[in-house]
């Protein structure tokens, strides 16, 4: 972990992502928030609602990457047991947070606030609350490990008060050039470039849309100089290939 | 691995999903698919186009189950790895393959098949094509993993003529039951039955859609009488709760 290279992994808890029956809206907000302030997303996992599982991948992936988050499993019935996960992967007691039962009273009332709802305000000792300002149970902070619920709504504003806490790296900058040859033409000349700057990401997208078809190059590198030489050596090529670049 | 439990596993090879610019429309899709056929998917990992993680991620994942599907990186450029990468991982030479070969140029024809796309007819030893009716350039099952095209229209087309020569277990029913209560106030009832029912898979969603709010109990088993048993608990328990089940 350099100090410009900053990393995070996202686990995505629920056997209802591994049925097909909900389809993830999450990780892909997720990465492109990360990549606007610098932190490289490495690995996205999706798991299922196994006690065993949780706190392996947990354990296996906050030792490995600077910032982990999760999805799923914080609410209040038998199958959300993701807080009990990670409070056994960081071998801490689980208890009741006096913060998050009064967050939880205030907004439910004395009357609404039942067994199942108390069960929200059961946290691993150490952690750090993370603000629901859509339906008030809290995610949390445990070390390097973002707890988050999974209903998109709450993850987004979960993560809008998370990203002011994250260190972000260099941010990385992008270029895109397009043209509508196919990618297959522009494949020797772009791989050439690519060895030519072994620093920069590239990456080939063939596009198929209302019947048109080309290809993006994405070029991606934290250093605005060498991106620049990069994509202007890319956009040459493509004229020589006998296409049009447009730089996006 | 039982005789009635087929399990799978989903290897997303993509810097692109990582980074947000594209948001993955494949994972959801071959979820439903292989639940319909009474394969469970088990784990579901998006990483990075890097030769030693794909390499890996594919021999440690196709160890532990039944059936392996990538998706990404069979392209004409220089970030298509995954063939290349396969091969590594079942330690075989990559070469041309001639049905692949001949597959391409009846596509392009001879004048169109330049060097990158004849890059697609690389294929490791010992792998039987999968069919590509979209776009031609193959992909291939090496093992019990399925490599794949990334672009969700060829991906289709390829689970589709892989889907029959795939050995599914018990087909998993399933049975939602929603009501408009909040999950709170089922969330000890369903506890209860899932400990009743230990078998059945019960699983709790929230939903606000539209200003309504409610909550669908969805519950799984390949044991059609259980499953039946332990949705009538369920709808009774709503009942008993104030609410009025909606059986789906």
């Amino acid at each position: 972990m350099s100090d410009t290279l900053k990393t995070a992994a996202l686990i995505i808890i629920g056997n209802e992502i591994l049925s097909g029956r909900t389809k993830d809206k999450n990780a892909g907000y997720i990465a492109e928030k990360m990549t606007e302030i610098g932190i490289t997303m490495q690995e996205i996992r999706v798991i299922p609602d196994v006690e065993a599982t949780i706190i392996e991948t947990v354990n296996l992936l906050r030792a490995q990457f600077d910032y982990i988050f999760t999805t799923g499993g914080i609410g209040p019935t038998h199958d959300d047991i993701t807080a009990a996960c990670v409070a056994k992967a960081f071998d801490v007691p689980i208890e009741q947070n006096e913060d998050a039962y009064n967050i939880l009273l205030a907004h439910y009332g004395h009357d609404e606030f039942n067994e199942a709802r108390q069960r929200m305000a059961q946290i691993p000792v150490g952690a750090t609350l993370i603000n629901n300002p859509v339906s008030a149970a809290p995610g949390f902070r445990m070390g390097n490990v973002h707890v988050m619920a999974g209903v998109p709504k709450i993850m987004q504003a979960m993560l809008d008060s998370i990203i002011p806490t994250l260190i972000g790296g260099t941010p990385v900058k992008s270029i895109t050039i397009t043209c509508t040859l196919p990618e297959s033409k522009i494949a020797i000349g772009l791989g050439n470039i690519q060895a030519q700057y072994p620093d920069i990401d590239i990456g080939s997208y063939p596009y198929f849309f209302a019947g048109n078809t080309g290809v993006s190059a994405v070029l991606r590198s934290t250093d605005s100089d060498k991106l620049e030489q990069a994509s202007e050596a890319v956009s040459k090529m493509i004229e020589e290939c006998g296409g049009t670049p447009k730089r996006l």
